[in-house]
């Protein structure tokens, strides 16, 4: 059996190889060929914390991956990360356990990171330049090297926004010492109604971009609303949008980003579509380049599954060598 | 962070101890300190496999535990063994994984034969010595361990039956190279009537014990059933009985030895009682001695959190010494 701490996983991460593999399993998701059963969820009240099991399969594949990730969110006050976790992948042969991934939530950040890249990719217009970060956490750092890895060949700019500026300047550094220029905006307003590409990161729990301030033509990739309760876009802009797109339709109406405009009965399901079919050519993406395209994205299982097989993949690679 | 192969954890197990945990959660999960979420599922029809994942907390433990069985019925004929798991532990104050359990099935193994020598001992009459064995696989020969473990002072005498005499002959064979001794039986019917404890084990998809063989005063463990289409006991048999415990009534209804009586409306919610209820003096078990009383367990997950929060403070037993 293999065990592999998270070091050797950065090590073995090929981001090229990653994006492909998490695309091809978005279509697979919405071609119909993955088991995803319900999220499986703990909550630890007294410790702020919360654990969350996905698992699922892909018919054919020859492994399939439970992932455990918890958040605690006092542990940075006793100086923990707020995320851990690990990832299982069994034989669908067997059900032996073949690999345990001891990645402590950097697949999982990864992995958000990647599926945000590939729905900003598949939905801004071509000629986008001016991206937009919103919030300055873990999560806004995977967004930016993932879309730079995405989109190699276009001059993105990138310029990020925070409640604290300390922190953005901070993402800026972290960003700029990998060779990734980051402007940092104090005026979250201005940002928005400048940007082609807006990516918000933030656990918000109250509309932070206004309609008003979004020009027709821009693409949004909403990643931080994931429980009940978090919202980071104005509802009306959610009505509004040309195209909702979202990686899983249950989840984006019941505790996701599009939750607030189906509750009130601004936009109902047949209004949305599966990223996966999106990129598999079976739903409509982006259509006109004035439309205002919105993806909305909770994670899926069949992401870990992805990425895990992939990390594994490369380890079996270089073991052969 | 720990790591144990199975051969630690079976060196580690003191049955004394395990045995006390899992009776002490039981009556956790009955008084409502336990919160243990839907089993998760995966199916794997081409390989006939199948996948469960049993997790949960109990209030004020500082550990949640995960467990994965896995059980891939065609394995056999390749070599390798049906059952496979691991069980993970993870900080309820941090969500920072402790612990992995390689334990391929064995605690799930032990914890299930544990659950049944509990349930035994409570319901059994207090002068019954007859124990029946009805099946011949991995789960009968945990019974009859932990049973004997569970009633030292009393001279309990074990019978197995199996479809195959020679399987049964090799458990016997097994048990008393372990110091057990057990008779083998060819007429399963004469055993049941002679019995006083029935213990049945198997997979049957029809029932195996009529009503017509038990005698007033038995009590019968029903472990084989744990999902739809699985029945061990004639229903008339089921209704008949004066009690009817079971560890998990909505598992137990839909899917475990008491179904086929409530779905033909033989039997009612309440007419059945938890047996952590039992345990915990808040529901009846036996009242007489001439009661028939039936247990059906088919596997909560705190006998998982039970069992490997056991095998982890054994093991740091021995590193403090």
């Amino acid at each position: 059996m293999i065990i592999l701490p998270r070091s050797a996983i950065e090590a073995l991460v090929d981001l090229d190889s990653a994006l492909a593999a998490v695309e091809a399993a978005y279509i697979a998701a919405s071609d119909g060929r993955a088991t995803m059963p319900p999220v499986g969820y703990l909550v630890f009240p007294e410790n702020d914390g919360d654990c969350h099991i996905k698992y699922g399969h892909i018919a054919g594949d020859p492994t399939f991956v439970i992932k455990v990730a918890a958040g605690f969110y006092g542990n940075p006050a006793i100086g923990l990360p707020t995320s851990s976790g690990v990832m299982l992948a069994f034989s669908a042969e067997t059900g032996v356990l073949e690999a345990i991934l001891l990645d402590e939530g950097f697949l999982t950040d990864l992995r958000t990171g990647l599926g945000g890249a590939i729905a900003t990719r598949a939905l801004c217009r071509a000629d986008a330049r001016r991206v937009a970060i919103v919030g300055t956490g873990i999560q806004a750092r995977w967004q930016v090297r993932c879309l730079r890895q995405a989109m190699p060949e276009t001059p993105l700019t990138f310029t990020i926004w925070g409640r604290s500026q300390d922190k953005a300047q901070e993402t800026a550094s972290v960003l700029a010492s990998e060779g990734i220029d980051v402007t940092v905006s104090s005026d979250l307003e201005r940002l928005c109604r400048d940007a082609e590409i807006i990516i918000t990161t933030t656990p918000s729990r109250q509309p932070l971009i206004q309609d008003a301030w979004i020009q027709p033509g821009t693409h949004i990739t909403a990643i931080g609303a994931d429980a009940p309760g978090k919202q980071e876009l104005d509802t009306a802009l959610v009505v509004r949008a040309d195209h909702r797109i979202c990686d899983s339709l249950e989840q984006s109406l019941d505790h996701g980003e599009f939750y607030a405009a189906f509750r009130t009965k601004g936009i109902s399901a047949e209004n949305c579509a599966e990223l996966g079919a999106v990129l598999g050519g079976k739903a409509k993406g982006r259509v006109h380049s004035s439309d205002i395209t919105i993806a909305d994205l909770t994670g899926i299982a069949i992401q870990d599954i992805a990425i895990a097989t992939s990390v594994l993949d490369a380890y079996r690679r270089s073991q052969a060598r």
